[in-house]
């Protein structure tokens, strides 16, 4: 029979999963916002930070709660642990997507980024959708096989983020040093958005396994 | 009377606080290395790190086996729900020195740094420092004055950061691109280690009071 500490519990996690979602939502949007030189879209993205934010303390609490009024041991007290660690991690991703947001809101109107490397940022952009929405099947299904697909969206990232500062530093770059800041700052932004994403999926196979497995392709983020 | 509960508690936090100074070592060391383009105390930096991901590996365990084995109420709940929170925050200031530890091990023998901005940099490094002590005091002495202290010294690591953005895009930047990439890099990791420092104190405050004061000078950190 299923308990109401059950039910709770998958509630929280939908809760993380929905938030997961937003975050690729958020990122996306920052991402059209900062290659379109979008001001309204960047505006939207800045006030819908608040819903994630708040979320985030919802889901928080009701962590507590559960662990409060429950008194979890074993594996459901992994789980619940794993959830409050796991909010603060969504919550950076909506917080990394706020950031892309206001240098695209600081640029206006010019764009932020040279035309040179705007497919790098599109493409980053998809990424992070597709690691947001990763994240949260891994959530909602458990899965070891879907969280080890996040570690390729994590490298296809990591790949990116490491190209364009080739782009930067290797070639002839005739876009000046403002430029080159902004670049440096957003792609380090993206590369720590889909860290985080993977941070997600490790903890739920840790809730899981009760380990971290050294050899599912999810090494430990520094 | 005191509790084993207390005890181990009081080691756990001790423990947190351990790694607070450690990381602001971490800090100041790969501060010198940066300066001096010193390869040997990078090296140690990074070798030294495996020390403060351990110890944060322990004071996770240790904070679940309090929940496991004393289900704690009430304010002992959230000191150690608080404590597993301040861990992945500790563990990334260290992570943050590494990182600038490795960027002074990748320009070597070079120095990654143009003599301009030294001052800035030589700056940041003593306050990371004073961020890690300052922490380690918070979580010890559990001090609203204190910890009211720690952001001053996050204001001033975000005035030199942002003085830093200003003098490569106002002046004349004579140093190239990727003297600008790095320097944009690593001011963002000596924020962040700052913000993280700042985040440590306002939950020990949360702990203490069990709410986030909006009138304490400790803003949520986004």
């Amino acid at each position: 029979m299923r308990t109401a500490y059950h039910e709770q519990l998958e509630g929280l996690t939908n809760r993380l999963g929905e938030m997961c979602g937003l975050a690729g939502v958020a990122m996306e949007r920052a991402t059209q916002a900062l290659l379109q030189a979008d001001l309204v879209l960047a505006e939207q993205v800045i006030s819908d930070h608040e819903q994630i934010a708040t979320l985030s303390a919802h889901a928080e609490e009701q962590a507590f709660v559960l662990l409060a009024l429950q008194s979890p041991v074993a594996g459901d007290l992994r789980s619940v642990v794993g959830s409050i660690q796991i909010v603060a991690d969504v919550d950076r991703m909506g917080a990394l997507a706020l950031h892309v947001a206001k240098i695209a809101r600081r640029r206006h109107p010019q764009h932020a980024l040279p035309e040179e490397v705007n497919g790098y940022f599109a493409e980053m952009g998809r990424l992070a959708v597709e690691l947001g929405n990763t994240a949260q099947e891994v959530l909602l299904t458990q899965d070891p096989e879907r969280a080890a697909r996040i570690q390729e969206e994590d490298d296809a990232m990591d790949d990116l983020h490491r190209h364009l500062f080739s782009v930067m530093m290797d070639r002839e770059w005739k876009h000046g040093v403002t430029a080159a800041v902004d670049v440096t700052l957003l792609s380090r932004f993206y590369e720590r958005f889909a860290d985080h994403a993977v941070e997600v999926a490790r903890r739920v196979i840790f809730q899981v396994t009760g380990r971290f497995s050294d050899d599912d392709g999810l090494p430990t983020i520094h």
